[in-house]
Protein backbone atom coordinates (compact mmCIF):
# COMPACT_ATOMS: atom_id res chain seq x y z
CA UNK A 1 0.00 0.00 0.00
CA UNK A 2 1.41 3.14 -0.92
CA UNK A 3 0.50 6.69 1.26
CA UNK A 4 1.78 9.66 0.17
CA UNK A 5 3.91 10.71 3.05
CA UNK A 6 4.84 13.67 5.40
CA UNK A 7 7.36 15.14 7.23
CA UNK A 8 4.47 14.78 9.99
CA UNK A 9 5.25 11.88 12.20
CA UNK A 10 1.82 12.21 13.16
CA UNK A 11 0.03 11.66 9.61
CA UNK A 12 2.08 8.59 9.43
CA UNK A 13 0.21 7.48 12.43
CA UNK A 14 -2.90 7.61 10.84
CA UNK A 15 -2.19 5.74 7.66
CA UNK A 16 -0.99 3.06 9.95
CA UNK A 17 -3.79 2.51 11.65
CA UNK A 18 -5.75 2.90 8.69
CA UNK A 19 -3.33 0.32 7.55
CA UNK A 20 -3.54 -1.94 10.52
CA UNK A 21 -6.20 -4.16 9.39
CA UNK A 22 -5.17 -4.94 5.80
CA UNK A 23 -1.44 -6.17 7.24
CA UNK A 24 -3.22 -8.16 9.68
CA UNK A 25 -4.83 -10.17 6.70
CA UNK A 26 -2.65 -10.31 3.86
CA UNK A 27 0.39 -11.88 4.36
CA UNK A 28 3.73 -10.08 3.22
CA UNK A 29 1.69 -6.74 3.00
CA UNK A 30 3.36 -3.23 4.19
CA UNK A 31 2.95 0.48 3.88
CA UNK A 32 5.59 2.46 1.71
CA UNK A 33 5.67 5.87 1.22
CA UNK A 34 5.71 7.82 -2.30
CA UNK A 35 8.21 10.75 -0.44
CA UNK A 36 9.19 11.93 2.87
CA UNK A 37 8.63 9.01 5.16
CA UNK A 38 10.25 5.76 5.50
CA UNK A 39 9.92 3.18 4.21
CA UNK A 40 10.33 4.47 0.51
CA UNK A 41 8.48 2.56 -2.19
CA UNK A 42 12.05 2.34 -3.93
CA UNK A 43 13.21 0.92 -0.11
CA UNK A 44 10.35 -1.63 -0.05
CA UNK A 45 10.65 -2.84 -4.14
CA UNK A 46 14.64 -3.40 -3.14
CA UNK A 47 14.85 -5.42 -0.04
CA UNK A 48 11.61 -7.98 -1.25
CA UNK A 49 13.57 -8.35 -4.57
CA UNK A 50 16.52 -9.10 -2.96
CA UNK A 51 14.53 -11.50 -1.06
CA UNK A 52 13.17 -13.48 -4.12
CA UNK A 53 9.99 -11.32 -5.19
CA UNK A 54 9.50 -10.42 -8.44
CA UNK A 55 5.66 -9.41 -8.69
CA UNK A 56 4.22 -6.30 -6.65
CA UNK A 57 0.41 -4.96 -6.55
CA UNK A 58 0.48 -1.21 -5.65
CA UNK A 59 -1.87 0.17 -4.30
CA UNK A 60 -2.30 3.66 -3.57
CA UNK A 61 -3.88 5.22 0.01
CA UNK A 62 -5.25 7.87 -2.01
CA UNK A 63 -8.67 9.39 -2.65
CA UNK A 64 -8.37 10.70 -5.95
CA UNK A 65 -5.74 9.95 -8.61
CA UNK A 66 -4.13 13.50 -9.22
CA UNK A 67 -0.51 14.75 -10.27
CA UNK A 68 1.49 12.13 -8.08
CA UNK A 69 -0.39 9.00 -8.93
CA UNK A 70 -1.30 10.12 -12.95
CA UNK A 71 2.51 11.17 -13.37
CA UNK A 72 5.02 11.00 -10.56
CA UNK A 73 4.25 7.70 -9.25
CA UNK A 74 4.14 5.89 -12.88
CA UNK A 75 7.51 6.96 -13.47
CA UNK A 76 9.02 6.03 -10.36
CA UNK A 77 7.21 2.44 -10.81
CA UNK A 78 8.99 2.22 -14.25
CA UNK A 79 12.12 3.12 -13.12
CA UNK A 80 12.47 0.44 -10.38
CA UNK A 81 10.67 -2.37 -12.12
CA UNK A 82 14.07 -1.71 -14.85
CA UNK A 83 16.37 -1.12 -11.66
CA UNK A 84 15.39 -4.88 -10.34
CA UNK A 85 13.78 -6.72 -13.32
CA UNK A 86 10.50 -7.16 -10.94
CA UNK A 87 6.86 -6.65 -12.44
CA UNK A 88 4.94 -3.65 -10.26
CA UNK A 89 1.30 -3.54 -11.03
CA UNK A 90 -0.31 0.19 -9.93
CA UNK A 91 -4.00 -0.42 -8.62
CA UNK A 92 -6.34 2.12 -9.05
CA UNK A 93 -6.53 4.87 -6.16
CA UNK A 94 -8.44 3.09 -3.00
CA UNK A 95 -11.17 6.07 -3.57
CA UNK A 96 -11.99 4.81 -6.51
CA UNK A 97 -13.96 1.82 -4.68
CA UNK A 98 -17.30 1.72 -4.10
CA UNK A 99 -16.68 0.20 -0.19
CA UNK A 100 -14.79 3.67 0.24
CA UNK A 101 -18.34 5.22 -0.41
CA UNK A 102 -20.28 3.07 1.85
CA UNK A 103 -17.33 2.92 4.65
CA UNK A 104 -17.27 7.13 4.63
CA UNK A 105 -21.90 6.85 4.59
CA UNK A 106 -21.34 4.40 7.90
CA UNK A 107 -18.43 7.42 9.04
CA UNK A 108 -21.00 10.18 8.28
CA UNK A 109 -24.15 8.38 10.30
CA UNK A 110 -21.90 7.96 13.35
CA UNK A 111 -20.22 11.36 13.17
CA UNK A 112 -23.97 12.96 13.51
CA UNK A 113 -24.94 10.49 16.16
CA UNK A 114 -22.48 12.05 18.50
CA UNK A 115 -22.49 15.21 17.05
CA UNK A 116 -26.72 15.22 17.96
CA UNK A 117 -26.39 13.05 20.93
CA UNK B 1 -18.38 16.68 3.56
CA UNK B 2 -15.43 18.93 2.89
CA UNK B 3 -13.02 17.82 -0.42
CA UNK B 4 -9.85 19.36 -0.62
CA UNK B 5 -10.78 20.52 -4.50
CA UNK B 6 -8.98 20.61 -7.75
CA UNK B 7 -8.37 22.65 -10.88
CA UNK B 8 -9.05 19.14 -12.62
CA UNK B 9 -12.12 17.65 -13.02
CA UNK B 10 -11.96 14.00 -13.03
CA UNK B 11 -10.37 14.51 -9.30
CA UNK B 12 -14.03 16.29 -8.33
CA UNK B 13 -15.84 13.31 -10.09
CA UNK B 14 -13.68 10.67 -7.79
CA UNK B 15 -14.85 12.20 -4.85
CA UNK B 16 -18.79 13.11 -6.05
CA UNK B 17 -19.24 9.32 -6.59
CA UNK B 18 -17.85 8.89 -3.23
CA UNK B 19 -20.37 10.99 -1.67
CA UNK B 20 -23.02 9.22 -3.48
CA UNK B 21 -24.34 7.14 -0.86
CA UNK B 22 -23.90 9.30 1.94
CA UNK B 23 -25.81 12.46 0.04
CA UNK B 24 -28.25 9.86 -0.62
CA UNK B 25 -28.72 8.72 2.93
CA UNK B 26 -28.60 12.04 4.66
CA UNK B 27 -31.09 14.80 4.35
CA UNK B 28 -29.30 18.19 3.90
CA UNK B 29 -26.09 16.34 3.03
CA UNK B 30 -23.71 18.58 0.42
CA UNK B 31 -19.75 17.91 -0.51
CA UNK B 32 -18.33 21.11 -0.50
CA UNK B 33 -14.41 22.42 -1.86
CA UNK B 34 -11.76 23.95 0.51
CA UNK B 35 -10.47 25.98 -2.83
CA UNK B 36 -10.31 25.68 -6.42
CA UNK B 37 -13.73 24.09 -6.72
CA UNK B 38 -17.16 24.61 -6.09
CA UNK B 39 -19.45 25.04 -4.53
CA UNK B 40 -16.66 26.43 -1.92
CA UNK B 41 -17.42 25.68 1.79
CA UNK B 42 -18.03 29.37 2.20
CA UNK B 43 -20.67 29.27 -0.78
CA UNK B 44 -22.60 26.39 0.90
CA UNK B 45 -22.37 28.06 4.35
CA UNK B 46 -23.96 31.33 3.29
CA UNK B 47 -26.40 29.48 1.14
CA UNK B 48 -28.02 27.15 4.03
CA UNK B 49 -27.58 30.51 6.62
CA UNK B 50 -29.38 32.28 4.53
CA UNK B 51 -32.05 29.68 4.40
CA UNK B 52 -32.15 29.31 8.54
CA UNK B 53 -29.96 27.05 8.93
CA UNK B 54 -27.43 27.39 11.85
CA UNK B 55 -25.47 24.25 12.93
CA UNK B 56 -22.94 23.02 10.65
CA UNK B 57 -20.96 19.74 10.58
CA UNK B 58 -18.08 19.52 8.32
CA UNK B 59 -16.96 16.28 7.78
CA UNK B 60 -13.45 16.25 5.89
CA UNK B 61 -13.25 14.08 2.76
CA UNK B 62 -9.39 13.76 3.91
CA UNK B 63 -7.32 10.43 5.02
CA UNK B 64 -4.91 12.21 7.94
CA UNK B 65 -5.22 15.70 8.96
CA UNK B 66 -2.00 17.79 7.76
CA UNK B 67 -1.76 21.67 7.79
CA UNK B 68 -5.12 21.91 5.91
CA UNK B 69 -7.07 20.36 9.00
CA UNK B 70 -5.22 22.07 11.69
CA UNK B 71 -4.64 25.45 10.58
CA UNK B 72 -6.85 26.20 7.20
CA UNK B 73 -9.54 24.55 7.63
CA UNK B 74 -10.12 25.62 11.16
CA UNK B 75 -9.57 29.54 10.49
CA UNK B 76 -11.98 29.65 7.24
CA UNK B 77 -14.84 28.14 10.20
CA UNK B 78 -14.35 30.55 12.61
CA UNK B 79 -14.60 33.18 10.26
CA UNK B 80 -17.59 31.81 8.69
CA UNK B 81 -19.42 31.29 12.25
CA UNK B 82 -18.68 34.83 13.18
CA UNK B 83 -19.81 36.16 9.72
CA UNK B 84 -22.68 33.99 9.48
CA UNK B 85 -23.27 33.84 13.38
CA UNK B 86 -23.85 29.91 12.85
CA UNK B 87 -22.25 27.35 15.02
CA UNK B 88 -19.74 24.72 12.73
CA UNK B 89 -18.18 21.53 14.18
CA UNK B 90 -15.12 20.10 12.63
CA UNK B 91 -15.28 16.54 12.91
CA UNK B 92 -12.05 14.30 12.87
CA UNK B 93 -11.14 13.55 8.84
CA UNK B 94 -12.73 10.25 7.49
CA UNK B 95 -9.13 8.55 7.84
CA UNK B 96 -9.28 8.30 11.56
CA UNK B 97 -12.20 6.24 11.74
CA UNK B 98 -12.29 2.34 11.98
CA UNK B 99 -14.62 1.80 9.27
CA UNK B 100 -12.18 3.01 6.87
CA UNK B 101 -9.23 0.65 8.29
CA UNK B 102 -11.86 -2.12 7.39
CA UNK B 103 -12.90 -1.01 3.93
CA UNK B 104 -9.38 -0.41 2.68
CA UNK B 105 -8.66 -4.46 3.99
CA UNK B 106 -11.76 -5.02 1.48
CA UNK B 107 -10.65 -3.33 -1.09
CA UNK B 108 -7.12 -4.51 -1.11
CA UNK B 109 -8.36 -8.15 -0.72
CA UNK B 110 -10.84 -8.01 -3.95
CA UNK B 111 -7.92 -6.12 -6.02
CA UNK B 112 -5.35 -8.96 -5.45
CA UNK B 113 -8.45 -11.48 -6.33
CA UNK B 114 -8.28 -9.04 -9.18
CA UNK B 115 -4.83 -9.45 -10.04
CA UNK B 116 -3.78 -12.79 -9.87
CA UNK B 117 -7.57 -14.44 -10.50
Amino acid sequence: MLAHGSSDAKWCTTFEKLAAPTLSAIPDSVVAYMELSQPSLAEVVADRSAKGCSDFVVLPLFLAAGRHLRRDVPAMIAALEEEHRVSIQLAPPIGESPQLGDAIRSVVEDTLETSHG
